[in-house]
């Protein structure tokens, strides 16, 4: 079959072995899947990303110099149940998403950075039938492919532990920023004080439900806040994660201030922490989500509590996975392009494509 | 009267004006008065923390290039209430504590950094006299002079939300890592497992409370805990507040650690957000305490609750400040020198004659 590789740093079209189901896998059939920042990431920092999980004890054996298929926000139809998956909820047909683990033997493979199991960027993939939800109440394959990255975005909010009452400050509307303002805005948050440097990811925050957008250079984030509140408890939601965002956040930020860190910065950074006791700020570092978060999430998307929409901006076929993550490079472009194998070259723009709200 | 002055990076002992009691203030004889960490880094580093200060909104007009009289761990005997004083709860003679705040006018002065107040190294001083608690339970002056540090450590345990179930690792047994490992004694925490690189202070912890202690050379404070625990949820105190410790911690400490940090970093400091990321670590920044913490702190002792008894190492009359600073860089040395205005120069061991225990 074909897939979209990662080799050597770059993203190539080749073909690769067809999966074969083992005890408790589906074989399925990726109808699309979202390219996500830490794809972006991976493609270029996949060495120290290795190198942090085998020191926190958090990672597989993964060698990014060999070939690997990235892509872990699919949304698939079931082709076939492996062995051993008697009493799983999904049968062939289906549309499913899942967790992306594959449980292989008395492995888990974490889809997408892995030299044995190919992830999206694939005409076809193994997933855990075990794990996989059936995707309900008629939902769309590509709002159902958001899935993953709104539960990100979900767990991070949980993580923050806002209520309300309180003030939220999102700071960096890339899609982890935007997803946040959406579970901010269906949990009730106000205000929602947004601030990104693109123009266009400003007007898509105000569309999940940020009650201010600001461009930094001409306001920053917690003067916004001030203007328009300036009193209730503040929620910091840091969603940029480049060097040097963590330090201004402590240095602006009101005294006792919760930071939730979404954003994933690959360096090493330097902050002031001085500054940061005599303010007694909280810094709550998060990462990914929960099963129950991530099918809480596929819920709320197939009953409208969250509209995704907004976040689909393109889509591509395999042969446009390279030129996609290019694309992305610019903030002012797409938001979220969704991989859908079989559809011809080039980003089509979803925004008259994708199936009316 | 007489005082230790701090003048350009030294102390000298030199005659400063006698205070005079303003509205709603008490005068009192200092009868002992701790020498805090931050009196060390205040000689050092005062243009920083004048810096900070400014920079957060959080200080005062504070010249450190002018005299200023530090001094704010202090027991006092009150000699005289000024006008606007009716209806507070001490009277002259009264044994008193007060959190180190003179209202001055519409000012708050914070007592040891203020060029117009002095603080506790001086023969006698203004308090706020609403805000002075009367010594309680006959509790003899050198204890009752470790209420505001051990208020600094209940708020530390405060802050770190830790309850009954969960374990302590306390990086750094300095008076602030003692009396944090003091207070999770008291509250029952098990095991408490603490770390320093001196003998002496290790000893220390054991006789507050520690369950086991290690000298972080020969074996590392999480890997301690996971030799005698490894189980419940951790929280980690970081108590040390030099450049690299914090993510030393991040790096070693398990995933879902909270660590409350309540060692000072006078310096820029780098850390590794990647690792905090994906182990989801929490990091609360504290400092102070709130007056209820005061004066639970002080009751506390008073009822011998905690046992303030280890940290009375040593006593300087007001000549013997300079020398006492010095001493205190010695971790085998002392852990908490009162400074007692009258007694004569040198530094006097209390290990014989502080009061029995």
């Amino acid at each position: 079959m074909r897939a979209a590789i990662a080799r050597a740093g770059t993203l190539v079209v080749d073909e690769v072995a067809e999966p074969e189901p083992g005890d408790g896998h589906a074989l399925v059939a990726v109808r699309a899947c979202g390219i996500c920042g830490s794809d972006l990431h991976t493609l270029r920092h996949a060495h120290r990303m290795v190198d942090v999980a085998e020191a926190t004890g958090m990672g597989g054996a993964f060698d990014p110099d060999a070939d690997f298929v990235m892509g872990h926000e699919y949304v698939a139809e079931v082709l076939e149940l492996g062995p051993a998956t008697d009493g799983v909820a999904v049968r062939p047909g289906d549309l499913v998403v899942s967790i992306p683990f594959l449980i292989a033997g008395a492995d888990l493979v974490p889809l997408g950075f892995s030299n044995d199991y190919p992830g999206a960027y694939a005409e076809r993939m193994l997933l855990t039938a075990g794990a996989c939800l059936p995707v309900p109440n008629g939902l769309d394959a590509r709002r159902a492919a958001l899935t993953e990255p709104m539960a990100v975005g979900l767990h991070a909010v949980n993580k923050s532990g806002i209520e309300r009452g309180c003030a939220a400050a999102v700071v960096g509307c890339g899609p982890i920023g935007l997803a946040i303002v959406a579970w901010l805005g269906a949990r009730g948050i106000e205000p929602i004080v947004a601030s990104d440097l693109s123009r266009r990811r400003r007007a898509l925050a105000v569309e999940l439900g940020a009650h201010v957008v600001v461009d930094p250079r001409d306001e920053p984030v917690f003067e916004a806040w001030r203007r328009v509140d300036g009193m209730r408890s503040l929620v910091v939601y840091e969603a940029v994660g480049v060097p040097g965002v963590l330090d201004e956040v402590i240095f602006a930020a009101p005294s006792q201030a919760r930071v939730l860190v979404a954003g994933v910065c690959m360096e090493p950074d330097t902050v002031r922490p001085l500054i940061a006791v005599v303010k007694e700020i909280n810094l709550q570092f998060a990462f990914g989500y929960d099963p129950a978060e991530f099918a809480d999430t596929l819920r709320a998307i197939a009953e409208g509590e969250i509209d995704v929409t907004p976040f689909l901006t393109g889509s591509v076929g395999l042969d446009g996975v390279a030129a996609a993550f290019d694309a992305l490079a610019d903030p002012e472009g797409h938001v979220k392009i969704l991989v859908e194998p079989g559809t011809p070259p080039g980003v089509t723009p979803l925004g008259d494509t994708h199936p009316a709200r």
